[in-house]
């Protein structure tokens, strides 16, 4: 069993980026810049945005973190995102979400420039990726799970891979990058979620599962066929009072039972989060670096 | 084993939009209009958008047929595309697909204005069907199917439907419409393709079966489980002297030999065909009384 590092991974991803965009600096080119924005005060979600602001001053991406009260109105927020919008200093615009409950998440993804949507949640984004078009942006995490795969040379091409979830953001593009013409892709794909009747044995045929249903540690042995390939997308807090923060991450795979049955797993925290983020630097470097 | 038929099926529908059109007129409200582009004298094409053609007059839909010659400029088809979307009588408009080489697809179906895009073939339209967003026009195959299901009260709900075949137009499409949290859907679905391993296997597990790969007579009856729904898209001309025409038609099953193993299967001609008409004649009909 080998362990799918996408901290390792990203690293080297983001260390190239950084080599070149510090080429593009003393050149007097461009340099990429992503804006983000954060509205309300959820913990995960400034966890993830910092996270993501920090990597960008680690490669040395301009970064604009924006933060607004939880009570922010939808047209304010509007406003804002067309003012980023119309700014060519900026690439790549960002909205954490979920956003709360009186703002339209609909309306705001919409809102974006669609070449500047590098979470790729734009339907157009979502369109021209199904379509296998070059310039689309492709949401992070499945584009971060696609990276992990090639960087380390897992074959894909004529397996087995089953998607549990079918979410716009993950489940849905995951299952189509993975049975894309393409390499990593070329896999048999069946997409599973709440209404799939056996599902033990549909993913114990499995040669490739990713797990994106938000579940703790839902997956277990059984449903592993041995050596198989497991990717979790899943991060799920859980309250751990042996730990400084109070809690715990865990994903959707059930890790110290369903590791030793697999041929490479990633770990959780450490394992598709990194690479979410890595993938989001390459679309804002993408989209600086097409307008050269 | 019944035959879903395709035919009376659409008839149903049409009859059904026809009615409601009739009442339109009286009541002074406008009349789906639909204009359909056809370049070059390709015999099927002409085929196809002569019978869209008449299923307009024959419901009581305006319809506008533009013929170019086999040579006529990108631009010049472009301008006629920007023409009727600025032209408010027109509800919908659709390119008959394949176009000369020397002309771009992608660019035509992105000239056409998202929300007269009745083939449902633009970006947008293919981002927000994935989203499930309701204002989407959906392929019209693929769209076909599910009404040919619905009419015909097939159970999806956790049936295991595979797909064979990943194009933008109806295998890609397909297997999204049948996943989704609708009715008929929630299904798992499993893409298969060019380079999926143990094809039969897999078909064989198969509730629902839709085969759209464009090789005539490619599924076989022991890729089969007795009582499976079987959907065929293909439609090839094979040379046929019996026949006035010179050719018979036949799809992606070899009709005779499987029908006995199913449950409800499609003939060629005569069901997936006829049902992509009514489909897109709903899109047109959509398009024009959204604006009411």
């Amino acid at each position: 069993m080998q362990i799918l590092d996408g901290k390792k991974t990203a690293k080297t991803i983001l260390n190239t980026i950084k080599i070149d965009v510090a080429q593009r600096a003393t050149t007097g080119k461009k340099v990429p810049h992503l804006a983000a924005i954060l509205v309300g005060a959820n913990g995960a979600s400034q966890t993830y945005v910092n996270s993501k602001v920090r990597t960008c001053n680690e490669i040395g991406f301009n970064s604009t973190m924006i933060e607004y009260e939880e009570d922010i109105s939808e047209m304010k927020l509007l406003d804002k995102i067309q003012e980023l919008n119309e700014d060519l200093s900026v690439d790549g615009i960002l909205v954490q979400l979920p956003l709360p409950a009186h703002i339209s998440e609909k309306k705001v993804i919409e809102a974006i420039a669609v070449a500047k949507d590098v979470d790729g949640f734009h339907p157009e984004n979502i369109g021209r990726m199904i379509m296998g078009e070059e310039e689309a942006f492709v949401p992070a995490t499945p584009y971060g799970i696609m990276l992990l795969l090639e960087h380390n040379n897992i074959t894909t091409k004529g397996k087995h891979a089953v998607v549990l979830g079918r979410s716009n953001i993950v489940g849905r593009p995951m299952s189509i990058l993975l049975s894309n013409n393409s390499n990593p892709g070329n896999c048999t794909v069946t997409v599973c979620h709440s209404k799939t009747e056996n599902l033990n044995e549909i993913c114990s045929q499995a040669d490739i599962i990713v797990a994106a249903i938000g579940q703790a540690e839902f997956l277990q042995p059984e449903m592993v066929k041995d050596g198989a390939v497991v990717i979790d997308v899943g991060i799920t807090r859980i309250p751990d009072d042996s730990k400084k923060s109070g809690y715990r991450l865990v994903g959707d795979v059930d890790f110290d039972k369903v590791a030793p049955k697999c041929s490479f797993i990633t770990p959780v925290p450490g394992g598709v989060g990194p690479m979410t983020i890595a993938a989001l630097m390459k679309n804002t470097y993408k989209s600086c670096t097409e307008k050269d």
